[in-house]
């Protein structure tokens, strides 16, 4: 779509901020209709010196430093090329959108000290520097792929620890600046759509049997446990005392059983209320692609509807990577970046409005 | 649109009944962006019989049979031609229909004997026979057209009134079967939508200033007062010491007002809240084009919203006449007749979905 180009000339990450389609919002891989990502992160950190908050800007500086020049070992340009984008670089709106597209976390966003990330150009790849950790690498793929973000990131991860003199204790394992993360430094998570078990009621009973297999659930975006659009992640707990390859089958085994809920729960609303279904879908594409005022809140409960509809064929012309760039591009940050200038939140919501506007209409 | 025939074969008034198209719907007319349709009921009795509530079933014959001898009269036929209806003749859904396009009342569809309605080709005029009084002569026009309904009612009146031998008393004039008609025997009504001086709350004030000059404010097919899709209608409460002419004037020039008071209205609310009124309007349209099931209370505040979209110019390729007609097509007894069967208020709110998502594809 048209971008204002409001941001400065010849900055390296144009794309990064200007554009939606990260890799994970093409929609293919296994199970799209349920899991829109799967995402595994690996805290690591440099034996020598103090944790982020700790360091001081000269130690920050050189852990910095001896990350970057990982950077030009050879295994690694197998993977993939990836550029380094020191935070300081960035101005708010451009950090808020690596932000809302899931590339670093709002940490690194304020408060780092020579915090950067380094991204590969699909942005499946993304590793944090000086963040709470030294050092963290989170793989990003669409649909059901925990094992192979897994797989990923452990391949990274080895050529780091090559290279790098990882805080490692015999019986604690890899040492990180937060106890939760003590041990293998690994946090996994799937992104689902749940609209289904919303609606039939019951998605707390899935929930609190989630919680007591050492999973925890998140909403996305939202404040809290809200779970706005019926999105929800749910990652491991524990960190300590699984090997890696435990975790990743744990998550991966109670993903697949939310997953057969979920489509049964589909399954069952189309057989004994397809037309309130129709019902609830349709109106809120009508609201969608009419109105002229939106809030991220409605926005995100009516994309909800209309990727459910999607899925389950009542709506056919919409690709589901549609609604994948329209999750990123209707948040404050895009919002903002395609205004080329901040917005009140009453603009916000008419601009979020245009937008969605246009992105159904140029696939209708 | 197309009609299912499930009514019976040669039935004469086939058009009456399957057609929601009265010349009032339209949309034709001085004011049409607020006025809906005029209309005036003059109440006629025949001296020498008991009122149809008190009349033996002879005698009701008789006074059909004297008003319909009227209808050879010549010069009633300058002014139209004329069909006579015998209720009886009518299934339920038939009678209910002619109720819903406010050719016959509620009262004649149900309770008369030997009620008959006479009407002519564009359902302008519509006598009713046997009904609380032996005969309500009723014109409706589209638009601001209380006084040309006047005339019209007036004409007719005088044709009948040479045939026939009316109740009349020098002192307290044409006689009635309920006192609060005594007098001129007249009703006259506009029909007005008055949606921005419900969304300005000034509706209040203004419905309490009409009930201080002797008129009264009934909602159109909503309960009591409540006013389905913002639609008051607005009549005469006295029949009794003013003249025919006094009564039109009066309500004309209230009607004036109210019309000037809602036109600086919907100027106002452009001028303050464009965006907030259009978003309204096209999240209206948004639903009643995308829409599986709409009940008729939601319905009639949509097609309100989208009926000021029109006249706004906020929307531009919808005909007023479509507004009209899906007025009148969406209520219960149309919705049955199209069916061609008996529907359950489920199966109506399906119904109404698809009369309307066809009738504005139709227009789009």
């Amino acid at each position: 779509m048209p971008l204002n180009d409001g941001i400065k000339e010849g900055f390296p990450l144009k794309h990064f901020v200007e554009e939606a389609l990260s890799e994970w919002m093409k929609g293919d891989g296994p199970d799209t209709d349920i899991v829109i990502s799967s995402r595994v992160r690996i805290a690591r950190n440099l034996k020598d010196y103090p944790y982020p908050m700790l360091a001081t800007i000269q130690q920050s500086a050189e852990v910095l430093e001896q990350v970057s020049a990982v950077l030009q070992n050879e295994d690694l340009k197998t993977i993939s090329e990836f550029t380094l984008v020191p935070l300081h670089e960035l101005n708010e709106l451009e950090r808020r959108i690596l932000v809302e597209k899931h590339l670093i976390s709002p940490n690194l966003a304020t408060e780092s000290r020579n915090g950067a990330v380094i991204l590969n150009e699909n942005e499946s790849i993304s590793i944090m520097v000086n963040e709470e950790d030294h050092l963290r690498i989170q793989c990003l793929c669409p649909g059901f792929q925990i094992k192979e973000a897994w797989d990923l990131a452990n391949q990274l991860d080895d050529i780091f620890e090559s290279h790098l003199d990882y805080g490692f204790d015999e019986t604690r394992g890899y040492l990180t600046s937060c106890p939760t993360n003590v041990g293998t430094g690994i946090r996994a998570s799937v992104m689902m759509h749940l609209p289904a078990l919303v609606l039939t009621q019951q998605i707390n009973r899935i929930l609190s049997a989630v919680s007591q297999v050492g999973l925890t659930v998140r909403g996305l975006y939202g404040e809290g446990s809200e779970a706005l659009g019926n999105l929800f992640q749910i990652s491991n707990q524990i960190t300590l005392g699984q090997s890696e390859e435990e975790i990743i089958d744990n998550l991966y085994s109670v993903a697949r059983q939310i997953i057969e809920h979920e489509r049964a729960a589909r399954k069952q609303l189309m057989q004994e209320s397809q037309i309130r279904i129709t019902d609830r879908v349709m109106r809120s594409y009508g609201i969608l692609t009419h109105a002229s005022i939106i809030d991220s809140k409605e926005a995100a409960q009516r994309l909800s509807d209309v990727r459910l509809g999607i899925d389950l064929q009542v709506i056919e012309h919409v690709p589901t990577h549609t609604m994948n760039e329209l999750l990123v591009m209707t948040q404050p940050g895009f919002l903002q970046q395609i205004a080329g200038t901040l917005l009140s939140p009453d603009d916000r919501d008419i601009r979020r409005a245009q937008i969605i506007r246009s992105r159904f209409n140029a696939v209708s």
